[in-house]
């Protein structure tokens, strides 16, 4: 190994207290303000949202968002699905597929629609209105899926449906986000092939990963068992998780789904209890990090509704978070089943998060959207994150388990 | 948020597939190598360090040495000896305190002047030999910690003697260490002001937390017991293992003697068995990081003995080599105790690592050592790291648990 070999432990021994201090402080924002959430009959996950942003980039800076730190925080967000995998019954899921197509479906085209239309009527040209519309489609399944997980609520048909529009609205955000890439390419368009090669792989993925799965996962799992080493079954789990995770994340999709993919598989096992009190252990750790890194990012002052920075674009933000909200409680019509809570469903998508971001960081690279429009866009994620878990706790305490 | 501020999150994007691909390499490598070592009954650490060299830069270049890894490889030491600080009986511990002292003591004279003599002596002179001596002091605790972990002798009195030596020898590190950098600054020296602050910082570091700690431990935990949160008490315990890991940073110990210091501390509660249980679970997963991350930057070409290029340094690497092992062994001469094994002590003093590296670094960067001389250091710490497992092994295995 030559010396300069050596550069990275050396950087690392100067960063280290850095980090090791971050991530106390991380985790430390994640109990306290769990906790406190809590006394206020509020579910955790807002504490900790609200304890990394007191702590983030905008508020105190005591902790800065570093590429590490985002690894970890993946890492949590890859339990947490990976953990409600493990808790969701392949076949009952399957049950409630058409449902939860229809969901994705129609929480992808109202708000599509509507953004268009809003940002259309407030006097925006081009492809502008498009852009703004796109951002507006992709749920991101974080936030949903803790609620439920910590209100042990993920078996219920509500619970199933969501995740699975989850699933498909990923799929769907890859669509969208080629034939938006491809629109702002100078003058290319999009390429047809190009879209249905990217629909077919998901599928391929989504598809194989359950099929060749469900049938490899016990065989493998039997062929491990005996294997005396410490810890040998989880971490073959965990393995098998980030592979899929990567998988997911090669063809286009996000990690989380070929994490949940992952738990759905090893959920069939009839090792899934043991696994799944491991992982639990692990998530307790490294999920909350997920959530304060999300806090973390996020600008208190966006919400100021006295900034005059803030006033231009108001008019513009009440708009998108109407539409954002309306549209994805739209999509809980699409729920076929009857005695399932189409309320609950539809409040359940409608968290914004990264996929969203990723529209609009691609629209301001270009040059399509300004920065005024992308804070707007970050208004939106911040304000779906935060009302949908009180919203949820208080839909899904009726909801039988 | 700026948009600029989203670069992270973008670059993240890019990297993920990456970063889960190296995760899911590291840990397949730590479980493939670890149970094909002990299919021939060796360590499993001994395979984790091989599969992780199999893997890493110098063979197959599938994984890279980048910052999240490293600081992941040290969220696993710090889990190792968090769990080990949780398994030592502080009162035991101390009951061996003299013994502990007298052979850090010796371990780091022996190894120091033998190495200074042995340079001298094949022609260096100036600094050149003082750093080569240097090089040698430092021992390694994580090897000796992890095989006394998997073999379930931890309780030994040998192993408290190893653990209580290793922590005074990287208090005595950090001395030799401001000395040698003193030395080697232009002609200034080295402030016995300064170094007389880092030993009370150090000593005031470890005698601190452990009377501190011991008092407040138990009322902490009770206030924090009846809160509800999952995982409420393991996760208390692992933010109070990362602050005493960061603040022994700060003062210049190692992270791992905090965390040491913090499982010694926690071991004493009434919930030490609830919070090892959990933390081993997520020590399962992130210890053997470690470890495979550690084989990842070791290059065996170092070790071919037809190499033209090994040649030149061949006589300096046995003799320093001979004096790293032979050091060490005499450093169980330091045992005060009756039956207790001064082989099987002097041989868990045998690893050199991080310290050793730093100091080599060091006197690079400051042009004392050149590149030649640096690699012999590498040698002794690959070396002196490969052969202590399955020593261990075979002396603890007549040690009475």
């Amino acid at each position: 190994m030559p010396p300069e070999g050596d550069s990275p432990r050396v950087m690392i021994l100067m960063e280290m207290s850095q980090f090791l201090l971050s991530l106390a402080l991380i985790l430390l924002a994640a109990k306290v303000g769990g906790r406190t959430a809590e006394r206020f009959h509020q579910p955790a996950v807002v504490g900790e949202l609200i304890g990394g942003m007191l702590i983030g980039t905008h508020v105190l800076g005591l902790v800065r968002e570093t590429e590490p730190l985002h690894l970890l925080a993946e890492i949590g967000a890859i339990f947490l699905l990976f953990e409600v995998g493990l808790e969701t019954d392949l076949d009952e899921f399957l049950q409630v597929g058409k449902s939860a197509f229809l969901v994705a479906i129609i929480g992808v085209i109202v708000p599509f629609f509507g953004g268009y239309l809003a940002a259309h009527a407030l006097g925006m040209e081009g492809l502008l209105p498009i852009f703004i519309g796109a951002t507006l489609t992709a749920t991101s399944v974080g936030i949903t899926a803790r609620v439920l997980s910590d209100m042990g609520k993920l078996r219920t048909r509500e619970s199933r449906i969501i995740l699975g529009a989850a699933v498909i609205d990923d799929v769907l955000g890859l669509l969208i986000l080629s034939i938006v890439s491809g629109l702002s390419s100078d003058g290319s368009g999009f390429s047809m092939a190009a879209i249905v090669k990217t629909s077919l792989l998901a599928l391929a993925f989504l598809l194989g990963s359950v099929i060749l799965g469900n049938w490899l996962a016990q065989p493998l799992l039997r062929a491990i068992g005996p294997m005396q080493s410490r810890g040998m079954l989880h971490i073959s789990a965990f393995i098998f998780c980030l592979l899929l995770a990567c998988l997911a994340r090669i063809i286009g999709l996000a990690p989380i789904i070929g994490a949940f993919a992952a738990g759905l598989v090893l959920a069939k096992t009839e090792e899934s209890a043991h696994i799944r009190e491991k992982i639990e252990a692990s998530g307790d750790i490294t999920i909350p990090i997920f959530f304060v890194m999300m806090g973390v990012s996020l600008d208190p002052s966006l919400l100021n509704p006295f900034d005059p920075a803030s006033h231009a674009v108001m008019l513009l933000e009440i708009a998108l978070i109407l539409v954002a909200v309306a549209g994805k409680l739209a999509s809980g019509l699409g729920v076929l089943e009857k005695r399932v809570s189409r309320l609950a469903v539809g409040v359940g998508m409608i968290p914004r998060g990264e996929v969203g971001l990723i529209f609009a960081s691609t629209g301001l690279a270009r040059g399509i959207i300004d920065r005024a429009d992308y804070a707007v866009t970050l208004v939106v994620v911040v304000v779906t994150t935060l009302i949908t878990p009180p919203l949820l706790k208080a839909l899904f305490r009726r909801v039988r388990g």
